[in-house]
């Protein structure tokens, strides 16, 4: 194999053209290989095979960097720069990242993991170059979807009036992670369909300094056709309105132009913008098909393209199927999506109310703004956004939502640990970041029918909620299901010794621990807290006062959500003798893992915490008072019966 | 006057042009007063009399709705809708508001206050009406600065793609707040320069279905000059590429234009975007020449435009110059700018450092990300964004900088109650979202010594930080100034039996609530925390052990900032039998009005905590205590004296 003798970019130099072709085909079927038993991104990696292997055969990294956008296409990258043999660790607990990692490499040259962030980060690599007075090169690779993301507008905008040195490369496959919108997307489709190539570019530097658009050829072009002239020039025109050269399109897919086209970036000065056509799961056919499911995949059968696992409804399922039912009665509800319609569960409601729903490409921020909008003139917005991701529209949760307390129904969706992804999309800051907005409704459901409860409460509450869950599934169906009451706690079980207080999916393990302790002969209180805002008070202020032990459970920052909150009611309320253990992430980014390995890291698995609340010196204390108590009354029950026996004894 | 008459649209309406022209001139008059006895917006609102007017003469408001971007151009507006004879009392307490608020009048159909955000707003209004059934208009009119920010080219994006009636009014001033900057910015000043003006547009409907600039002379013009083509069609071009329809440019004090071309707009289909020129200040000849300074003004001399009042040093100004002289010793320092140079206090240092000084526009979100890129090539980019308006970067924060822990300043300046701009550009969430982010060091200065020498220490320390200060001036300059050390507070005062823990300006004022105590007969500790993270729990721990009441002052929200790491210190280490006293924002938005005032009105002057401190009962029992104690100790002593005055006559 032609994959065994390449380790780094420079043995990729040594090829030719023959087998590097040969290469790419390896690199594919080492990534379909891994990724069916790894899970992660499998089509945008196949798409931009090629695309990797031309940026390494004429770049020269880690001396030049790559800011890889969302970085989750960077599988190719991490073959080609000594990462080969630990590919099967991808994803996997003290393995291999899923994305671009500092930490990881030195041809890793800036983590990414969120949309749209990679022009800004270049231009800032630039700038800090040329006050150096070095002269490497930096070239971001952005796909078009994540173009759409604001961050990535202001940059463009900035980069181009600048004077830097940037390369970047916009990966076009047409998609983001659902179908791209908008009109970046039309401006970019337009040229599509015309098949416009400008050969003249591959020529040499000479004829690339010209603009060659406004050519002879061109001019006779404009006259023949009016509106010929927008479908050829525009995306051209679009971006060297802005002031970037503009090189492209090319076959992403060709490596040998490919490379042709990146030498001539590689010499031209100023920022460049290099327009490649790429087809997202290029060389395995059911990721061609369906690239939409293949963008983030689980395990699965090469031969078939069989998802192995998975299947049963999640979450995100449970709240469409459940907005569905509601939006049938309630023609007030209208759903936003920023580009994830099929992740967030809404694909079925785009189908059956089109005109009541928005897919605002990857635009958080807009997504925000336009459900206040929206609401403002009597509809009810439903927004599921992934919870990493919703903490880009922060801002206008408070300023276009909260400060006129609009009813809109924000939805944390992988709120808490997302698992293999890692650190940039665990959503473990949405309780603590919406704890500190005004007017803002926070809550979370133990299980599905408590989130359909929730929705339906959400909806006819007319205040800004946001509702969070996990990725994945529920683990316990409970029976309790008293009904959603803003800012109550429901009480699954009274006990004695220990107070568990646990929201969302937590409120399922505090009751399997209730259990567990149970059978140690310990009874717990379970309160599944609902609301982090406004909070049960009342509530929980009475059970503290009689528990000696609680314990806060919670799938978030320890940093401002439940645990911050039951700490200040224990202040609030003077509440003395009692002893908090809060079960929670620490103030620490989390990385990439199996949830359930990730948890038992954290001491947030089952048995961890049963041991935590075992090891407590105070419940200790308790304890051996209840077993002297105990064994107290059973010598008084057995000297009395002694007496009584006596007594029958001597009548 | 006109004016007098002139209550209501339809007032309007009823004027020919002339006496429109007067009133025009009348409003000015009325506005310039205005604001030089109130301070507030002067330039912005000046630039836009004319077209406020032709908008309320063309559109049929409330029933047509208008969303002002920023929004603090709309003091035509409102004396146009209902509220002339209340303009005296702008931006004061219980008075008019400096910004559009649905709560003040039906005219106001959206809050606004920060930028970029009414595109996206239209956009769900407008969809909103589609869904009714209805059929009003919307209007957005945008700045071209607030163009450059993320959210308005997301929205644009999307707005371009929908079928949805907007019509967006670019308002082009050639400014934001300080010059404009970035590609957007070039494309409409290539229009300016060549003074194009597409006069056809405004002879009717039929013309204006065409496309003007593939005509038979727009061809002729290609044919001759090859750079040409983009000078002309470039806005026009940019616009209609991703789908709006472009009108204009029109003379933006051209009353009887404007109301011509709004006629066209409102008859067109489709999304709409009408080019407007104005200039900023018109009509008032210091604004006009100095619009910077006259963007917000405090209160001025009408004859002169000589400010009253101010001119001292503010807390940007000591940032400002420190920065300035750190940056000549060491060459990484970089500053950056989200187009408030002036107001952030970096005038100083972009003359002198022109090559390490970069503003990108109204976009704070590509601000950190750029810094992120600068900080990971091994410079420190020092970046000062008012507070209310660093939310729009909390994700860049998170994601672009403390998950790498990278070295960068960021600076909350307007940090806490900034006063008459009221809700939108209170500074209070800072503390509290920057304790939810894991790696961040959050740290506030309790006079300039202090700020000087925290971000002399923030520029050192090579992790994410960021410093915090108010708008204004330093209160006490204090003598005792102890080295910065990470996560380490500052005892000013030791006393017995109060504890202060203050935070930021909020120490100045605990410095002198604990002198007034004294003159009670109240001891109190001072202690300035310097940092919320990391917190100083040691200190806090031995303090509050000691202490029987312990009150937290901090300029902002009691949710997530200094009281919330006091109660976790207080849980956290089992101190029994303190009484806390929060003195913080309570967790709701605060109107406008004088921060003196407005500190009244929420308990958080002097004399209000004062009060509520000596209300306290657990301080009233340990005086009672100490009383008695003291009267006991008195009485022995007498009795002592009585003896020894005994013995000595009896000897």
């Amino acid at each position: 194999m032609v994959l065994d003798e390449v380790n780094y970019p420079e043995d990729l130099r040594k090829l030719n053209t023959e087998e590097k072709n040969v290469l790419a085909e390896e690199i594919r079927e080492k990534i379909i290989e891994t990724v069916s038993n790894t899970g992660g991104h499998l089509a945008s990696n196949l798409g931009v095979v090629e695309l990797t292997m031309a940026i390494h055969s004429v770049f020269d990294c880690p001396k030049d960097k790559i800011i890889w956008d969302v970085g989750h296409q960077t599988y190719v990258h991490k073959i080609l720069t000594g990462r080969k043999d630990k590919l099967d660790t991808l994803r996997q607990i003290d393995g291999l990242a899923g994305f671009p990692k500092t930490s990881e490499s030195e041809y890793d040259s800036f983590d990414t993991g969120h949309s749209s962030t990679s022009i800004s980060v270049a231009l800032g690599m630039a700038r800090a170059r040329d006050i150096k007075g070095e002269n490497h090169k930096i070239i971001t690779v952005i796909g078009d979807g994540a173009l759409t993301g604001g961050m990535a507008l202001e940059a463009l905008n900035d980069a181009g009036s600048s004077l830097s040195n940037i390369i970047v490369i916009l990966n076009d496959n047409e998609m983001s992670i659902s179908k791209n919108v908008g009109g970046i997307s039309m401006v970019l489709s337009k040229l599509r369909t015309k098949g416009f190539y400008v050969k003249s570019n591959l020529k040499g530097k000479k004829l690339i300094g010209e603009i060659p658009f406004v050519g002879k050829k061109m001019v006779k072009l404009i006259q023949r056709a009016k509106r010929g002239i927008k479908q050829l020039v525009i995306p051209k025109m679009y971006f060297e309105d802005i002031g970037f050269r503009y090189l492209g399109p090319v076959d992403g897919h060709n490596l040998e132009k490919l490379e042709d086209i990146l030498k001539i970036c590689k010499e031209q000065e100023g920022p460049i913008l290099l327009h490649v056509l790429t087809k997202k799961g290029k060389g395995y056919k059911p990721a061609e098909e369906n690239p939409d499911t293949f963008h983030s995949t689980s395990k699965f059968e090469i031969e078939t393209g069989k998802k192995i696992g998975g299947g049963q409804n999640d979450w995100s399922g449970a709240m469409g199927d459940k907005l569905v039912a509601l939006a049938k009665e309630n023609k007030n509800i209208v759903a936003i999506t920023a580009a994830m319609a099929g992740g967030t569960g809404l694909s079925e409601f785009a189908k059956k109310y089109p005109d009541r729903f928005f897919d605002v490409g990857i635009a958080e921020q807009h997504a925000i703004g336009l459900a206040g909008g929206l609401a403002r003139e009597g509809l009810v917005p439903v927004v599921p956004i992934y919870s990493s991701f919703m903490q880009r529209a922060y801002d206008q949760i408070v300023h276009d939502i909260c400060i006129q307390s609009l009813p809109i129904v924000m939805i944390a969706d992988r709120a808490g640990i997302v698992g293999n992804d890692g650190e940039t999309h665990q959503g473990l800051l949405d309780m603590a970041f919406g704890n500190t907005i005004p007017n803002l409704n926070i809550m979370a459901p133990k299980d599905y029918k408590e989130l359909e409860n929730m929705l339906e409460f959400a909806v006819d509450l007319r205040k800004p909620v946001l509702i969070r869950y996990p990725r994945g599934t529920e683990e316990i169906q409970f029976e309790c299901q008293t009904p959603v009451t803003l800012g109550k706690a429901e009480i699954l079980k009274e006990g004695t010794e220990v107070c568990l207080v646990a929201i969302g999916k937590m409120v399922a393990r505090a009751y399997k621990i209730a259990e567990t302790l149970e059978e140690k002969g310990i009874n717990a209180t379970v309160i599944n807290a609902r609301f982090i805002k406004p909070f049960d008070d009342d509530l929980l202020k009475d059970k503290l006062k009689n528990a000696s032990v609680v314990a806060t459970i919670e799938d978030g920052t320890v940093k401002g959500g439940l645990a911050s909150e039951v700490e200040r009611v224990i202040v609030d309320n003077k509440i003395k003798d009692v002893e908090l253990i809060k079960f929670a992430y620490q103030d620490e980014f989390v990385k990439h893992g199996k949830t359930e390995e990730i948890e038992v890291r954290h001491h947030l698995d089952n048995e961890s915490i049963v041991k935590t609340i075992m090891d407590c010196k105070k419940l200790k204390v308790r304890l051996s008072l209840k077993a002297i108590k105990n064994r107290g009354q059973k010598c008084l029950k057995m000297i009395e019966n002694n007496m009584k026996l006596k007594k029958s004894q001597t009548k």
